[in-house]
């Protein structure tokens, strides 16, 4: 593929950077990228030359971002950060992540050629990790970029025992040098991340684009239900102390408080049945939950409820319960700011918009911890992702190649005081 | 370990030899000896030597049945034949299958040094395989026995890929000579099986012994759920098609329709969840259902009762189904006059009995199709089998080879009509 598309139909030179970029992937459906594999590897010449073409000078940092700096950033001047991730999960599709790559650094090359440029210093990461399918991990790119990234993870191990320091070695990156990468916060203006919507809100109400208010807090449970195996043939049925159906109550239980409890979604997505024989009445299952909301206390609040009514069900069934949190992250808030510019520039370009908030986790999590953020999201078709038929509309990318571009112009106003653009620190 | 105890304590004689064959084990809990495997070809001296104890002759057949024959049935006369199996599930018990080899050929070598004999021709089976853990097939030794194997299964591959023709060979069978091991109807006399329980019965009635009327017919049904996936963060809980939730309802429907309707057990013991996420809904659920019982026409209406409800569930749910049956097991009934003949020995042995019905399947299932069955249940702790902690008391075993003691003393009287030994051919 070149890049044959001129730069006055942004929207397809968008779709046709964005299906360059998939072809990197491991065989399959879909796309698969994952981080620090080779496919990541030989992904980087392509999205250095885009940078290059962008005026931005690319750097492969200790973790494995890909970080593009205009000449202000690389002088010292505090920079506006935007990227996305370009690591994928397994099987997933060509636009999440990668499109908020591609689109910033579309805007910075078109505004470029019309011999225009950004009203501040600007940096563009292409994040190595934040779906974290390879490694134990996750967020890796942007929590080195935050000083939160435990460096303990660079030993955490793939499938096949390859530790994350060797892979990034393998990749080409230094992670000797991890403690670099930690930004100061003076040195940055702000994160702003484009990304898929992933959900159905934004095609419901006819919408291209929407501006994202919070990202959703995440909580993680392990629950083991243990009941009393037995030979299925044999033991009567009444006085059996199944695992599989109270565990079958307490899905459709957990199920049915997300549905009626405000502000919260959730999904029991594993389930392990034991010993699992087909003629064995189950002695052990063991199951996942997932509650999100951007909302902390309404998340603290449903997860007791949930685990109430599991644990009442238990008791009334004769089974063992026992839970455990395996992951755990608050909510974060973009910064009114932020979402105010996002707004003006949209509104510039003609595009009505809506706020809404992520139910996803994005790099923003992390950068959060460092700067004020923004997203914004694009519409998807039939709010799919994660998934290869994931698609976006070549209008949609153009509208939003455009606000990015309004936006990168305007920047420079929050320097201003009162203005909207105004930075709420 | 060495056979020590003295004939005169039976019991404690039984449960010594039961000790020892539960030391042919793969390490870990319980007993772990599989088909053909390592353990099982250990295991065959020892069982020879007890055969030859009991005056039988000893013949490892093209199957890897251990077949001692009495002086008359090596002469050809038609014989009876008692056994069980030798191969044990995972981590299972001391007593399921070998209960009902040992128990046979302790009551033949008691009879014997007491100067007794049988009244007719007798044979004791050590099935190889009842199982059917380690390959494809099932009830192989019996089915052998019946003429009913297909050879085919000769060329079924355990995990490791090593073929069951090939396992039979390193244990010292020879698998090419499958056809001379089918019998002749006329030469056999009938089929007779010692059995632990497995359930909780006699236990709860304060009973040794039970006769049993029939097996359990069982059906296997594979049945899959399908919905459509998406990110749990981003698609509102209203409008989801979770195939797990789903699931769950039919889980929960299926073992109360189990409960309410009359003569069937059954479980759903395994149950898988694809994509399985802990943050993706689950697009599909595979579980199996198995019913079981002992009067077919009650089975084949449970099982419409039971799969019309899952379809309904799905159809409600915006789900699809399909289901197929995977196996399939006809009931059989054991001989009026078997029955009548194990009551009567437990009688003459001052055993009260009652009678019931198995609900496991045994080799029973596959030797009906050779001859006229019946089986001994005897007592188990806790109506527990399949598991490590299985176990039945020294007096009942005692009690169990004095009944087999009389039943082998007065099986000739069988050839006289009209009397309650009379085979009712």
């Amino acid at each position: 593929m070149t890049h044959s598309t001129p730069l006055d139909d942004l929207g397809q030179c968008l779709m046709d950077r964005l299906d360059e970029a998939a072809s990197y992937s491991l065989p399959g459906p879909g796309v698969t990228r994952l981080f620090a594999g080779e496919e990541h590897r030989k992904l980087l010449p392509l999205v250095s030359s885009w940078m290059r073409l962008a005026g931005l000078e690319p750097e492969l940092d200790a973790v494995g971002n890909l970080v593009g700096r205009c000449p202000r950033a690389l002088a010292g001047e505090p920079a506006l950060i935007l990227g996305s991730h370009q690591d994928s999960v397994v099987e997933g599709g060509k636009y999440d992540g990668m499109l908020g790559v591609v689109m910033p650094l579309l805007a910075l090359q078109a505004l470029r050629e019309q011999g225009r440029e950004p009203s501040c210093a600007v940096e563009i990461v292409a994040f190595g990790d934040e779906e974290g399918v390879r490694f134990p991990s996750t967020l890796v790119g942007s929590r080195a970029l935050a000083g939160t990234l435990d460096p303990k993870v660079l030993e955490g191990e793939d499938k096949e025992g390859i530790t994350l320091r060797e892979a990034l070695e393998r990749l080409g990156a230094d992670p000797s040098r991890l403690a670099e990468t930690a930004r100061d916060p003076a040195r940055v203006l702000g994160y702003i991340e484009v990304h898929i919507e992933q959900g159905p809100v934004l095609e419901n109400e006819g919408l291209a684009l929407g501006v994202v208010t919070a990202l959703t807090g995440i909580e993680r449970h392990r629950v083991k239900v243990s009941g009393k195996a037995g030979h299925a043939g044999t033991t009567p049925m009444a006085g059996r102390r199944d695992a599989l159906v109270g565990a079958s109550a307490m899905v459709l239980e957990a199920d049915s408080l997300l549905r009626h409890l405000d502000g919260l979604v959730g999904v029991i997505g594993q389930l392990c049945v034991r010993p699992g024989a087909v003629n064995v009445i189950p002695s052990e299952v063991e199951f996942t939950l997932e509650v999100r909301s951007p909302d902390t206390d309404k998340r603290l609040a449903g997860r007791r409820e949930i685990l109430a009514a599991l644990s009442g069900i238990a008791k009334e069934r004769g089974l063992e319960i026992s839970t455990r949190v395996d992951y755990q992250a608050e909510g974060v808030p973009c910064a009114e700011w932020m979402i105010e510019a996002l707004e003006q520039s949209c509104k510039d370009e003609g595009q009505a918009t809506r706020r809404l908030f992520s139910g996803a986790g994005h790099d923003g999590l992390a950068m959060h911890d460092l700067t004020d953020i923004g997203m914004l999201f694009l519409r998807c078709r039939g709010g799919l992702s994660h998934h290869p038929d994931e698609a976006i509309a070549a209008k949609d990318a153009e509208a939003g190649v455009r606000v990015i571009m309004r936006l990168l112009t305007k920047m420079g106003d929050m320097s201003r005081p009162l203005s909207v653009w105004e930075k709420k620190a």
